[in-house]
């Protein structure tokens, strides 16, 4: 991705330190002064241009204004991912995101893996969102510091994980324990399946148990992000309470 | 709201036993022999129609080539949701929202709040999204399920509350106390603040306590509809450890 898109973004981009090289403002937009102003402290270039501009150049539903380009964000390797996670902690939290097409959905679990101090998501290459500008605006920011590997085999990089002593979930709603019956503490991967059809077959049995969320009322399933941010929640009340 | 736009929204309309008058199809429809079946076997007439037809009457992203007539969803008043929460249980569980604007959260939350068995959500009837189609939609047909009443001041109504026992929690991120550290049993309230600011200051202040969820991160906040769904998941589990 080497554009971005809104101004929290934006604003995000810089301060994380990522390389910008040029940034589009509409030319009446108002409120952008401090962004303005961290980005001329930079030496970043910034052009005034017109409404219709940005929104040719937009990939992401709304601008809000600005648009960012420079560096892109870059996937990790499965490899660089784990000696990145093991060098923070001895226990680190990864989640799986089997066939997530929704660019607010994984930029939601972006979000929610921030927030828990999770190290990492991982995605299969085909038939996934990637890293877009859609997906960075609806992380507000957090797609800037979760780290992300793209795989070209899921089930593959579980066998990865379980090598390196990772016990690995899959959220399942005909799961026979909630995850409050499950221990989901020690170094530790969280399968989300796609909203519509949940995990591939070949990824849920590779799992080493599944778990699901009670469920007490009529409709008989969660927003996939929604499920996949209790269960991250889930995993870190337990390392709270254990740890 | 007398449009249900959408299949499964549609089918779920359908299964609550809402009156249904008319279901507009695109004429080339495929798949969804089960709900003409449905739909007839109730008496409802059935007509095929152009998609441009469709797009115009559709006020959701996505209407999947279906979109119904019939009895609007109601609200309820704040007296009918406390009377009907009480009959069903002694310790309700409500949800308020103060000023979402976003369907999609809105839906979301009403999605958790059914899976949680949740007694009803209460909103305040300005600068807040109400029952439309795209929450409706958003809600995969809990909004069929969950009540919803529409209150001028939800200041007033969580004083209501608190006159019929309720203790009410206010979500926000300065919080003292994290939701693992707080009871949040019995009959309860659970407020919500609006994406972009939080809770209104009015709100914040009539609230009996404030909770945060831990956050580990670089973001420092969350999703609304996943921070609520947070909240719902951890008071349904202190309940059934409790109760």
């Amino acid at each position: 991705m080497k554009k971005v898109e809104g101004r929290n973004p934006v604003k995000e981009a810089l301060e994380a330190g990522r390389r910008i090289d040029e940034i589009l403002i509409y030319q009446n937009a108002e409120g952008i002064n401090k962004l303005v102003k961290k980005a001329k402290s930079k030496g970043i270039k910034i052009k005034r241009v017109s409404k219709e501009k940005l929104d040719n150049l937009a990939d992401s539903y709304s601008h809000q204004g600005v648009i960012a380009f420079g560096e892109p964000i870059r996937y990790l390797s499965l490899e660089q991912l784990i000696d990145k996670a093991y060098n923070e902690t001895d226990a680190p939290l990864f989640i799986f995101l089997d066939e997530i097409k929704d660019p607010h959905n994984f930029g939601s679990v972006l979000r929610t893996a921030d927030a828990v101090g999770a190290q990492g998501v991982i995605i299969p290459k085909r038939r996934s969102v990637g890293l877009t500008p859609a997906v960075a605006k609806a992380s507000t920011g957090a797609i800037e510091y979760m780290p992300v590997a793209q795989v070209t085999n899921l089930v593959r990089a579980m066998e990865k994980l379980k090598e390196k002593k990772f016990w690995i979930a899959g959220a399942d709603m005909e799961a026979e324990r909630t995850c409050y019956q499950q221990d989901l503490t020690g170094p530790f991967g969280i399968v989300i399946g796609s909203e519509g059809e949940g995990m591939r077959r070949l990824v849920k049995e590779r799992c080493d148990f599944l778990v699901k969320l009670p469920m007490k009322g009529r409709i008989n399933s969660l927003n996939a992000a929604v499920a996949g941010s209790i269960l991250m929640y889930e995993s870190l009340r337990q390392r709270n309470y254990t740890d």
